[in-house]
């Protein structure tokens, strides 16, 4: 443990949440936003970072960027049943970039805080050697929608398609060709803001797929104390070739949302539609991933920094 | 305009702010906070970034740069007329970083955090080739004392002594010595939440130093349409015989609190300790600064990124 990769992120992530005292009367540390009530409103906090070439590559086009740096976001405020509203954004700017380049990157930013109503209220600037975003964004939600309120005996889902922006990623960082789909998943995720009114009144827990299907799947089974079977065969998984079907559900960064809900609800969950009934929980607290009967285990789970 | 250079930090804020609409029933882009009134309360939020390099040198001592990190965003806060409740730590870290020194920083944090009562509600962590910090802080108001709320022919005061930091931190550059408050004041600034109760009765507009006093004064000027004189003789500054008056009065990082207010309460203000009366507003709606009756002219008025 003498290095931070040696301590790993959530090794890191452990030893903060143990080092901080954790308040009464707000939700902190552990899910996808934060939660401070005040009086019947609840307040929904996330904060995100993309870096270039650790996050993104030089050449992320500049609208994509700007569509993915807040739809990271608003997938968080999103998996906890709210909706965005305020957004503070901090940019590290190399002093050589092109004004037309981050002009681009700023009017796009705006239409798209435009079409989901978020206000942009602050941040800073400062000078880096490259470009670095930082989006604190605030939501409100009547109920949040915890990572930590799954139970035994429940139906898991996943919306919409996994693996595009695992492929996509991969594609370009070995430049290769892709599919559009791939490299749009990756370039410009979508939150599934347009999901998040017809899941709410069934979910009992969700979170949003960005470390990985399973990795997250297991921040449910841990946050929840409960466990969980995953039918492989039942996700709707991304076609192309260049990664394997483990690697599209441990690489992450899909931005679907991964939901419980009683079993009562599985017709009119199913009904919604782009959604897929992948597992049901269960007591064992762990997780274990089926494919066509046969147990995988695999080498990892999600993706981490360190 | 070809550069971000080119366009100047200022130059930047400024597009951002016509870039982006603000809303009407909050206070966005423009002072060291934003103001979100929810019923009764005003929740302010501010976020700063600092950089390894940029912000701070790479042998800056943990327990200092820790102290520093919540320090600079509690003073937005305080200049707003708040008090701290909870944060969000971004943390951006070399993989190979040692882990104790980390935790020295992590510890430290929690120590300030503790004694402020802040609480540590999330963010995230991410893997870069140098450390970054990034906070955002959120407070509480009764009564937002805002940049814009001067009026003409008040009193101009400023907390505390001036240039100290700016001192400190070229010692530090050009590996000279240098007093030990110098150091300090540029190595861990304190914010001056033990003034603001007293100071909050009287401020009519307040703002904290920290882009230099003069650039400072501009932005209370700027926001509130008015004009300031500023008597140089007036201003306790920092005894450092390695920068200049002018230099003590712009380069920033003092995190005093400069703030206006009615000329009947100058015997009360005054009385409270560690302030000074500077300067007084008119309707000139630019600021002039006086040394012993001659007019000073700065090359510059405070630091820019760009």
């Amino acid at each position: 443990m003498d290095t931070i990769k040696d301590l790993g992120e959530f090794g890191l992530i452990e030893k903060i949440k143990n080092l901080f005292e954790q308040p009464k009367d707000a939700l902190g540390i552990g899910d996808d936003c934060a939660v401070i009530p005040i009086y019947d409103k609840n307040i929904l906090v996330t904060v995100d970072t993309l870096i270039e070439n650790i996050h993104f590559f030089s050449n992320h086009p500049m609208d994509k960027l700007a569509y993915k740096a807040i739809n990271i976001n608003i997938s968080d405020i999103v998996a906890c049943g709210g909706i965005p509203r305020w957004a503070f954004l901090s940019l590290s700017l190399n002093p050589e970039m092109k004004t037309s380049s981050l002009e681009m990157f700023l009017y796009n930013l705006q239409i798209n805080f435009s079409k989901n109503n978020i206000f942009l209220l602050g941040g800073n600037t400062t000078k880096d050697d490259k470009l670095s975003i930082n989006i604190t964004l605030i939501g409100e939600t009547d109920k949040p929608i915890l990572r930590s309120s799954a139970k035994e005996n429940q139906d898991v889902y996943v919306t919409g398609k996994i693996g595009c922006a695992a492929c996509g990623f991969w594609a370009l960082k070995n430049n290769v060709t892709e599919s559009n789909e791939c490299l749009e998943r990756f370039l410009a995720p979508k939150a599934r803001i347009d999901l998040i009114d017809k899941i709410k009144p069934y979910a009992t827990a969700m979170i949003d797929v960005s470390d990985g299907l399973l990795q997250d799947a297991i921040h449910i089974c841990t946050s929840s104390n409960i466990g969980m079977n995953i039918f492989l065969e039942n996700i709707n998984l991304c076609k192309s070739n260049h990664l394997s079907d483990i690697d599209k559900i441990t690489l992450g960064e899909d931005y679907e949302l991964l939901f419980c809900a009683e079993k009562k609800y599985r017709n009119s969950i199913l009904k919604i539609g782009d959604i897929k009934l992948i597992g049901q929980t269960n007591n064992s607290k762990k997780l274990t991933i089926y494919d066509n009967d046969n147990i995988v285990v695999p080498k990892q789970y999600g993706f981490t920094h360190f």
